[in-house]
């Protein structure tokens, strides 16, 4: 007599699109037991994952079929448009997972027509190269359907690290637009002040160490303290009183002007500043500048 | 028979301007024992640290004969000039420490009225709050005669963390700059960027949670690498390719517009990128960019 441990059969999934993501996402799939079914475009990118023990198909509709969770990725969200115009009503009563950078908009619009076609949707979006998906490195960023995603979870979490952010299938792509949009903010900005590091005779890579340990200790806090304050719309002197700051930003933009480095988020935080003080708020903190954003100046 | 433990007796100081800073400056040197000698140009100031065990000077020069560490801290530039006018001579064969806020250049400038007064020249900027001062949370920078500096860290110490850039008298300034100029550019970035999830339907208190978590992770490194590059003059892909970065930055400036968020930073890294990969230099990373910064556009 034999046992057998109870245990649940790996999800069977398609995948659209073999690109280096798309055959990494087939072949971790594989990797795990599950049955894998592929298409791409151009079949020839299927035969190292055939050898490998993924089906093959003849079309997208074919291979979204095949699967009760089918993942789409692939270059853009036109090539979406196009593949999912082939699958039409294949994808009924399916979970249709999309992998493919797009924005928020065009998330909700594939929202819209896996909607109008029967099925669940999931957006996601991508923060790894190939050769991390399967491991701790690659992460993650899910939204849309709720039950779709913790029904799939599992198989989900076998790509890498994910989060799942709400019902709104655009808040994946925001997630990734801010995340991104916060580092070129920071590192340009950096950049800049490098500039000016160097033109003074410090040494930039002494300064950078500085930074990085100061950015470590001191800046999250601040950060929490600033996102607080624009949800609650109060705004404590998280770095002092604007009053107090403005008088520092003169001499910052004095000292980039004479070196000839950029000073322009320098003259905005000033701008900002002035009016904030002049319409009686001298005693908020850097987060009460948030409610003059957007009014042009 | 009575025995004493070897040790120095503490330097006397004298502090000129006694505002909350200079106030809590002397406060402390009196605290840890120094014979302190202050001077302020509206002598009611000088009371409460008179009563405190200070002696009092009628004028500028006379404080500043009395003691061989001799402490700076005015409301500017305009001031610190005016009453070193009056010290003249008095400060010759002293170490003068000018703890007021001021830029590189004008730093540069006092350490060569020191020189020509046959003074020694520390510049120190101060990173802290008044009642912070004698204790850990009080950050200074010091620039400026070494020698000076090393017979003196015993004292300066006293009043916090110090650290201490170099000979040109303006590195204190520079990195006070620098460190704060670092912080408005990644504050107002976030700030911006706050607007877009907000706009988008995310929590912002949330959002800059998970940015608190990954700037605590990923970034002190990033920077590190960016900074090494920028010393060097090599820009290995640190955020992978230029070329494949490129792609990304369309995106996230259509996303900022269509939600009418600012994309100033967007624009400017998308430029550089593009005349940095024109240029044949697609396979650097982000730091890349540096050599091109400064040209114009």
């Amino acid at each position: 007599m034999t046992t057998t441990t109870a245990s649940h059969s790996p999800t069977p999934v398609t995948v659209l699109g073999l690109g280096a993501m798309g055959s990494a996402i087939a072949r971790t799939f594989l990797d795990r037991g599950h049955p894998v079914t592929v298409w791409n475009r151009t079949a020839e990118k299927a035969a190292p994952l055939a050898e490998a023990g993924a089906a093959t198909a003849e079309t997208a509709a074919e291979a979204a079929a095949a699967s009760p969770l089918v993942v789409v990725c692939l270059l853009d969200h036109e090539a979406v448009d196009a593949v999912l115009a082939d699958v039409g009503g294949a994808v009924g009563g399916k979970v249709l997972v999309n992998l493919t950078s797009d924005s928020p908009a065009q998330a909700r619009t594939t929202e819209r027509w896996a909607a109008e076609h029967g099925a669940e949707y999931i957006d996601g979006g991508i923060m790894a190269d190939p050769p991390d998906l399967g491991t701790s490195h690659a992460h993650f960023s899910f939204s849309g359907s709720r039950a779709a995603f913790e029904a799939h979870e599992p198989t989900l979490m076998e790509l890498g690290n994910g989060t799942y952010y709400g019902e709104d299938a655009g808040l994946a792509s925001v997630e990734f637009m801010a995340q991104v949009g916060t580092a070129y903010e920071l590192l340009l900005g950096f950049l800049h002040t490098l500039r000016l590091v160097k033109l003074e005779g410090a040494d930039p890579a002494e300064f950078a160490d500085r930074v990085a340990d100061s950015i470590a200790a001191s800046y999250p806090p601040l950060l929490r303290g600033i996102g607080k304050a624009v949800r609650d719309g109060e705004f404590p002197p998280d770095m002092g009183p604007l009053s107090v700051q403005a008088a520092l930003m003169d001499d910052l933009i004095d000292h980039r002007r004479a070196n000839g480095v950029d000073a322009a988020r320098m003259v905005e935080v000033k701008r900002l500043m002035d009016r904030r003080i002049a319409d009686g708020h001298g005693d908020e903190g850097f987060s009460g500048l948030f409610p003059l954003l957007g009014e042009g100046s």
